[in-house]
């Protein structure tokens, strides 16, 4: 009877936790979602994470030893290792170096516990329920970081190092910006919604922008840029072009039918998706071009549950 | 029986055609290699390709008729379609578009014929038979061309549009020489024979370089960089550096456990290797590259005749 339970599904991002209850068919039964607040520390952050989970548990109608859920599926920023859920110090969540954050979640709701990275884990959800009718697939997730995942001939790709594709970290421009990892342009360095609000922040700098004063946001950068600020519009025009290359090289190299996208930044909608369709399709060689088309996620903010949840059935055996 | 037949197999080149007779072991039981000539047009390479086959078939004491041969496998350069064998006009070899080359094979052998993308086939040879005991990796030859193939989970990569990726048109430097193919900054721009030679041409012009007054092959100019010509360094140092950061973005991509270099210019050795590795390994992202190493291919001229064998033993479903 396993395979017909549903799973708890955890979500650690820079920005929000997110926790829910997702069935077997991708009905999210709970969905639970708070600031991450980062600044308050691994131990902090995991207890509220953990209190997050039995909220999710509760809403559904499942709380804490009653439970017939299967299993908890966890997703947060890598590098981190699948293989014992140790979180290796991720950029986005400053202090988790050697964080055994699946112990911690098997420890409270005594329940097989799979750790992954968020972006493959969302490559999986979408391959699962995003309803594409797809066998490969590329997620990319714009969102406090950049990340994504691959699906191949109906598999996640996991990798030899178990990263499932360091696809943030493929060097668009390699005379070009710094990134948070050591090397120059790198696609996270232009596309992640702190790169964008970095670039805004240093280009309104004694400028007449419409953003100058604000404390800014990837999505402030968006509505000026929609509302005609030329340096706004500079800085989302360069995001979408180095997005653009870099799907390009996915294409090229993975030959998917679809690439996804979706986080946070991509609420901006056509304002991202259309830009970077056209450049990624412009750019790719024909006939990888023409087998392949770039949509956004119809997951919006679930996708990190969703994408939890995909490996927690995976790992299950239930593919 | 058919598993335990050996396969002629047939690899053109821009600059080589190349048959040979290939056991299922991967022994070579007959090899001959011609110049490619390709300024004589489609007709008259192919129907020296095709007597090059019957001189492999007869060298290995299986003239054309007796034969026990279970098919014929053929790599040729992309792009092509591998399920027509149709060549679809490579950079490579001008005037091959629309060529029929699959039903031009099998017509004179009579037997299955399976076309694939010559640096695809040379990936699946090298996973079967290149005696590295792993289970996926990654193929670049750097020949007239510069392309590639991935073998991931043991399996040979097709991909949505049956290119098995177009690993020559990764974009290094997308401000960078434009390419044949339209865009700027493939590595192909950089890594491939043909550049190499082109842009030790345009480099001497005028220079007092000891490469000044030849017509300079990439040959020559590894030749001339070892022996301390500036120039022809220069160039050099530039294409290891090129290729070094193209496999760091397919380290980071595809995490094989090994990434195998072949290929003409390859026979330059560690003057190739050893800065191409210690770049790639330096930038990939530190799991990915702990996980993976890069090597040179120990088929030597053989490579693109024992990719196309097991392209032909994949057909065949012995895998």
């Amino acid at each position: 009877m396993t395979q017909l339970q549903p799973v708890l599904a955890l979500d650690v991002g820079g920005t929000k936790l997110a926790a829910g209850v997702v069935a077997r068919d991708g009905t999210v039964r709970s969905f639970c979602r708070i600031e991450t607040a980062v600044g308050e520390g691994p131990t902090a952050v995991v207890k509220r994470l953990l209190d997050l989970g039995e909220q999710a548990l509760a809403e559904a109608g499942l709380p804490v030893g009653s439970t017939p859920v299967a299993a908890v599926g966890v997703g947060c920023g890598g590098p981190l290792d699948p293989s014992t859920g140790v979180i290796l110090g991720p950029p986005g969540l400053p202090g988790w170096d050697s964080v055994p954050l699946g112990q911690l979640v098997a420890e409270r709701f005594e329940l097989p516990t799979y750790v992954e990275n968020d972006a493959t884990a969302a490559a999986l959800g979408e391959y699962r329920w995003g309803g594409w009718g797809v066998e490969s697939l590329v997620y990319l997730t714009v969102s406090t970081g950049f990340g994504g995942g691959i699906v191949a001939s109906g598999k996640l790709f996991h990798g030899a190092a178990r990263q499932g594709g360091e696809l943030g970290h493929v060097v668009i421009d390699w005379q070009g910006r710094q990134c948070g990892c050591g090397a120059r342009g790198c696609a996270e360095a232009y596309v992640s919604g702190t790169s964008i609000a970095r670039r805004a922040t240093e280009a309104v700098a004694g400028s007449d922008s419409t953003l100058a004063g604000l404390t800014i946001t990837a999505k402030d950068v968006a509505a000026h840029a929609r509302a005609g600020d030329p340096i706004a519009r500079a800085v989302w025009d360069e995001t979408t072009a180095m997005l653009g290359r870099m799907v390009a090289v996915l294409v090229n190299v993975c030959e998917p039918e679809l690439v996804v996208l979706g986080g946070g930044v991509t609420r901006a909608g056509a304002q991202l998706l259309d830009p970077v369709r056209n450049a990624a399709l412009r750019q790719a060689m024909p006939p990888a071009a023409r087998a392949c088309d770039v949509v956004l996620s119809r997951h919006g903010d679930a996708v990190g549950v969703l994408g939890a949840a995909a490996i927690a059935y995976e790992r299950l055996g239930d593919a």
